[in-house]
């Protein structure tokens, strides 16, 4: 079966994201006032022929671990349809 | 009120994506080969103060328009919590 995989990469929590400080600036810049912090990570979709969704899973998992994501750095987030 | 409004940002389905296919070659030379698409877009995570969540939709709307997405090129996708 054919499933999608959608992970979610984002800088830590704990560490500055200085391109999100930047696209904060620039939307300031433009008159959108509101926003007090932006936090900018990648969105990776991955089309695998799977077994099952858990199998899916577990195939997006290893991806992100392996190649995507760089733990020292980013946390990833997996949905599956 | 504090809204959260993420962000996803994919290159259209229409265009080639010369870096999902370059992640696609890695992940193939990492064993992992039951992967036959991959796209790689952006996520953006901005919090805000609005009085409603239509209205943190609205901000993020504008910010995507005028900023962040390149509508060219690229489709947006917003959630917001």
């Amino acid at each position: 079966m054919n499933f999608v995989a959608e992970i979610k990469i984002m800088p830590l929590k704990e560490l500055l994201d200085p391109q999100g400080k930047a696209v904060m600036g620039a939307l300031s810049n433009l008159g959108i006032k509101s926003i007090n912090d932006v936090r900018i990570g990648k969105h990776i979709q991955l089309n695998m022929e799977a077994a099952s969704a858990e199998e899916a899973r577990a195939i997006a998992e290893e991806a992100a671990q392996k190649l995507l994501a760089n733990q020292v750095m980013e946390e990833f987030f997996i949905s599956v349809s």
